[in-house]
């Protein structure tokens, strides 16, 4: 049945360990391995998507000439994903999701890297605290410059609009804002088009993928981050309905992935693993968030309970350390160049984030809590349908060619400056008090007003986001009218799903803060008039507009802790904590009818194969088997193998792992990586070679090629003379492999991947220990989705209780 | 070599599967196994110590006769640990810590269990949140109970007082007021020495090591519950220098553990896994932290933080909600009965928790960030000092006799009174501001000064701790001396050591709160003296008191999110961010000099087999392999295996789980456990019965008993014709066991243990896949401690910056 072939002699571990000369051993791929296990007539549809699509692509690019000595630049280049997708760059949204891959946390425990390994610990831990604190630096750098260049833009269009219109018309007034406005957006547009599709959204769920175990190209190398951060400020200003608080976590994310890889940084050396560099995404996303919102612990518990899979004790430690780095020198910054005011002066940084909250009134009444879980019950309904309208419109209005996307975002944000303008002309010019117009001076918005008054709707839907959530929070008890607020309220949301799936950097934080605490303001006004004939109860509308901006964010992005953490730093009202958990949990409780988060969803969307923590409800009967779900087509090697045979592997199949049997009984010993196989090749590290001149060093291996174009082996250039010889796989494999019982439980394999972040699990049969087939993230993704998609919603959904 | 014996035809899995009659099978128990692997000289002293130890002390124990089919009430006297530690209750330190015995967080996925499940998933969840709900209920109540009583015990003392005083004398007011402390400290001595030993101290070790996945007897029992709650009550109003934090945190997962075992509940039908059990410990634990700080964000992540090694999104909903409505229950008592606020009147509910703090200024300069820094070191320092101390008198003078524990309690206490009022007598007496008296007047306590005055010593040393706390944090800035700050610091310290070991139950976040703020309140005055120099510098002594106690706890406990939050939140100041966040950072980098936390040295002294997410140092070295840590004395069975074999390895050995070998190759099929053999044999579930009559149901299999004592086994009363006949347990064990190779290294097996939270990992042959050992708790736990304990405690010490 197998083709043991011609030499028997395969040299158990022991001996492999002791590196004698060896010879012999098996010639033979294990290729005919797939006659003893039976594969189904489709086996080959167990070969994820990604794998089959990319190969037909791969011939069109020329073969290059790599040279595979050079494994610094190489690896860069890899990683900021130069190389790889220049053959999938135009296709569908710019960005090629398809192309994604599994990352390595796992350190490989080679015979070859247990004598080869001993780099000082010591150093690589101090130099993780400073690169922890450069990223926190640099995160808090660009929210200041982003917080900054969005005033004086705000600032600036606001005196162009107030000098045409005094000294030529109101009509140029607001041709001049409006195109402005367009200018902007389409200089967002273009950069993100042309330059960095991934800069495109809040790009958080590419976070979530990166630090779930997924490699997505280009997603934070430093074209994406400059774009990312250039066009998020010029989106912003704008005045399209986003805001800066998602793209400042793939900002942070996108800083901290140039610590793990720069050229110039020679940090890159020290860190080269895959689980190094999610250490550095967590605590860059966590100080994204941090700076958005001025809230450090706010931060590090988004980025655990949202954006993270995989969590250790030293990754929260040196991420909280990023955001409180990234939230002071965001505060300092303010303080010294905007608030004019020296280090040693006397300063409270209350609100040291980009989303500052004055002073309000904290009191509330008991028998108001039922009135603000409806509130958070309402708000948690709207963000689903929020959430569904924009995934709708993503699915049906995403144009598929440059020009029209940038056509779409310069007519999109022409009809969002149109509609603004309408729908302000349907509001009122309200009196200046004169007391609150220092507090609110940049939200007030005088538009046609008189002196001293302001345009109620125009000042909510042109100002400038930050103050006018300020203002919508923190304003006096009359300010607003029940018809204004519904009315901003609805124009909101609507420009809000306009704009989420244009092509420019777009986070919804902002805007999702701003309906929520419209419409509670709304609410306060309801209730107080419906209360009104129990007696004189006068409400706090501030809670309510708190109440309402944390269940719109709760119902939108899903989180629990984070969110109110992230109100209560931001805010500094911890007297709002009851009302704060009410909002979280209705709204929680009444999204989940909708389906799953946006993030969730864009992850859906974008056929990111991400494996939550908990196994997905398709796996969750007991009669589906490990063997069920596993890709059957298994390539093995023995532990000595002839280089025709790796090189065919490599050049027929796009797996990225490749087990290794014992000679007798097809037992898993190891598993080697392709990335490691090409390295072998082109190092000519053959047994013969190896014996008498041990060319290799530990870290190039540890490193080595992951690209599976088939051209690569071509240019690999290997003689025929060479084909005959043999590579010692045993010394360099992965010793001791993760495997499991072929009858074992889908969710039990479904726990073990997940758990122990593998990329590759062996299933093996129980009573003989002979391979049947490998799990890898593409099977348990396919095997969870292989129920139908309603059923999906309800699993993600449900998993907000379970 | 292997002892295949007479049948070879053992049936495969699929076989078993379909429940054929099955007839012959293995015939002998596999004990002969150990000829093959090569066994050292030592081999017995891989089997953990706790195991050996408890077979001498069993024998003692006369054979009573238990109702084997009376399995609901057996299971619940088996989790009260009624039963188990009758034997060994009076040994070290009342707590028999040997008796510890690894959780199953795995559920059995048996055949059998495959066919027999089914039971409803939905209103298991919904049950728990309603056991969540009551959870938190609970735990308020208890909370205010504490609450309550100490408030009425520190009155009725002070009017005794001051009746005594000024109607007879001072120095038999001196008395009365001491005799009434030292009562209760002697009651709550003698409840916890001799009805429930368990609750000494404040018990979140034994929350910890639960969570862990490790069964302490009698930890959360009843009677541990009511005890600890009653002796919380009197020690906290002794005066003794104890708070109720602590142990409120043991009081929750007691109330927990009540809900999934309780007889009368019904519920313990739904929740018999350990899984379950330990989700509602985390919420128990969380809702205790929330209710004794008014914290419930802060509570979870301390749950997360602190005391659990396994958390699951569920969990932390489930906990959070729990601590919402602990604190909301603590909250609304309050202000119902102590405040005789109606429920629809106005309330801000601002400061919930047991400590409540006023509000104050919250600015502070710039330039006293360093400042800050250099206090949080200082606080760590002394933490690290103090959890020394702690530990040193625990090591050097625990009394092992319950007399002397008694006698320990009364004279202690009565030494602190004298102390405090020694003390007090070096103060001064202190005109009470008038403004300020309403405020402070549960703290100002007058002792022997005329009316109107108080005694400044006297007041910080013998008030309700609750109220001199907000008293130091709050009160102005010319309120104390530096002299009475320093003398109360440094008797608060030597009164916390002494009291923090005593046979009571003590929690010591209290007190470490007090020596904060008072050296916080101190380094104030002299920052501000320093200062004077350079000019008129106000210093806000509020801001260094915070600092203080914030920088004692980061560095007593060493967490670092969940004090921060726990202040911000108890406190409400999130002004005071920044401070906060250097005051944790610098605390713990100073303390971490001193060795472990308080709680990790309670757990290595109390010798509870901890293991921590990291693997510890021992295990890091490349070359200890999975065979190295691994305890070889397998005993092993077949599917089918003999009844006589399967008493005489129950009677023989104390192993908790047995490996299912293959016929062929000695492959593990599948793990058997200790409980279900028992109740395999005592259901009589025969070969020869089970096809006739399937008397099993799962439930009762999932279950199961625990008890290692081999005296059950005589219980049993096995005849000797059933002795001959045979159990499938190929039907029974649970499949697919988690396995590693022999060679791998030992921290793999560590993470592969610890991630999936094992109970056993089987080490198999790398190249064969024959059985060479397995891995329980205590072989990792013992293999991380054989390096030598000063190594032991650099590395946990590290892991607070790794």
């Amino acid at each position: 049945m197998t083709s043991d072939g011609a030499a028997p002699t395969t040299p158990n571990e022991d001996e492999l360990a002791l590196r004698e000369p060896l010879v012999g051993g098996a010639t033979a791929i294990e290729s005919g391995y797939d006659s003893d296990v039976d594969v189904p007539a489709d086996a080959s549809a167990s070969v994820p998507e990604a794998r089959r699509e990319e190969e037909p692509t791969t011939p069109a690019t020329p073969p290059r000439r790599v040279n595979f000595r050079g494994f610094t630049a190489r690896t860069q280049s890899l990683y900021l994903g130069t190389e790889r997708t220049l053959s999938t760059q135009t296709t569908d949204s710019g960005a090629p999701e398809d192309a994604v891959e599994s990352l390595d946390f796992a350190d490989v425990d080679s015979h070859w890297a247990r004598r080869a390994r001993g780099r000082g610990v010591f150093s690589k831990v101090s130099a993780k605290w400073i690169v922890a604190a450069f990223i926190g630096v640099g995160v808090g750098t660009i929210a200041f410059l982003i917080d900054v260049s969005v005033l004086y833009a705000y600032r600036g269009r606001g005196k162009l609009f107030e000098v045409c219109r005094r000294r030529v018309h109101l009509a140029l007034a607001m041709f001049a804002y409006g195109g402005v406005g367009v200018a902007l957006a389409a200089i967002a547009g273009a950069l993100t088009t042309y330059v960095a599709p991934r800069a495109k959204g809040a790009g958080v769920h590419y976070v979530m993928a990166m630090l779930n175990g997924i490699y997505i190209p280009k997603a934070f190398d430093a074209s994406t981050l400059w774009v990312k951060a250039v066009a998020t400020i010029a989106a912003v200003s704008s005045g399209l309905m986003i805001g800066p608080e998602g793209p400042l976590v793939h900002v942070g994310a996108a800083i901290a992935m140039q610590f793990t890889h720069g050229a110039s940084s020679g940090m890159a050396d020290l860190f080269q693993s895959d689980l190094d560099r999610s250490d550095f995404i967590s605590a860059g996303a966590a100080a994204g968030i941090a700076a958005a919102f001025g809230a450090p612990i706010g931060g590090v518990l988004f980025s655990l309970e949202e954006a993270s899979t995989f969590w250790r004790e030293s990754t929260t430690r040196r991420a909280l350390f990023s955001a409180s780095i990234a939230t002071f020198v965001l505060a300092l910054a303010r303080a010294v160049f905007l608030e004019g005011s020296a280090a040693s002066e006397h300063t409270q940084m209350k609100n040291p984030g980009l989303l500052r909250v004055g002073d309000f009134d904290s009191t509330y009444f008991l028998i108001e809590l039922p009135f603000y879980a409806a509130l958070a019950g309402t708000c948690g309904v709207i963000s689903g349908i929020v959430t569904k309208s924009i995934i709708f419109v993503s699915t049906n209005y995403t144009p598929q060619r440059n020009e029209r996307r940038l056509a779409q975002v310069v007519l999109v944000s022409l009809a969002c400056v149109v509609m603004f303008f309408g729908v302000a002309a349907a509001g009122k010019c309200v009196t200046e008090t004169p007391g609150e117009v220092s507090r609110w001076s940049e939200a007030s918005i005088r538009l046609w007003c008189a002196e001293g008054e302001y345009a109620d709707l125009g000042s909510i839907l042109l100002g400038n986001k930050n103050d006018v959530i300020a203002w919508v929070l923190g304003s006096p008890a009359k300010a607003h009218t029940l018809h204004a607020l519904l009315l901003s309220f609805a124009t909101t949301l609507i420009s809000l799903i306009m704009a989420a799936n244009l092509f420019v950097p777009a986070g919804l934080f902002m805007p999702t803060i701003l309906w929520g605490s419209l419409l509670g303001r709304a609410a306060a006004i309801v209730v107080e008039h419906s209360l009104s004939p129990l007696g004189d109860l006068r409400v706090n509308p501030h809670a309510y507009a708190l109440v309402g901006a944390t269940a719109a964010l709760a119902g939108t992005f899903r989180a629990t802790i984070s969110v109110v953490i992230i109100v209560l730093e931001g805010v500094g009202k911890s007297a709002f904590l009851f009302p704060l958990l009410i909002a979280v949990a209705g709204a929680n409780l009444a999204s989940r009818l909708f389906g799953a988060s946006l993030y969730e969803e864009q992850l859906v969307r974008s056929k990111i194969p991400f494996l939550h923590a908990k196994p997905p409800k398709a796996l969750l009967d007991d009669s589906i088997t490990a063997f069920d779900v596993c890709a059957r087509d298994v390539v093995a090697f023995k532990a000595i193998e002839k280089v025709s045979a790796i090189e065919e592997a490599l050049a027929q199949t796009t797996h990225n792992g490749f087990p290794i049997l014992s000679a007798k009984g097809k037992r898993v010993i190891g598993v080697i990586l392709r990335k490691q196989l090409l390295v072998l090749l082109s190092r000519r590290a053959f047994v013969e070679n190896l014996v008498h001149a041990p060319v290799l060093n530990s870290s190039a291996m540890e490193e080595g090629h992951d690209d599976d174009s088939s051209s690569i082996i071509a240019r690999l250039g290997l003689t025929d003379v060479e084909r005959e010889r043999r590579c010692d796989l045993g010394v360099f494999m992965a010793l001791s492999p993760a495997s499991i019982a072929a009858d074992a439980r889908a969710r039990d394999a479904y726990v073990l991947f997940t758990r122990l972040s593998l990329r590759h699990l062996c299933v093996v049969d129980a009573a003989t220990g002979a391979i049947r087939g490998i799990i890898t993230r593409h099977d348990l993704f396919d095997a969870a989705e292989s129920v139908d998609r309603s059923l999906h919603h309800s699993v993600s959904s449900s998993s907000i209780l379970l």
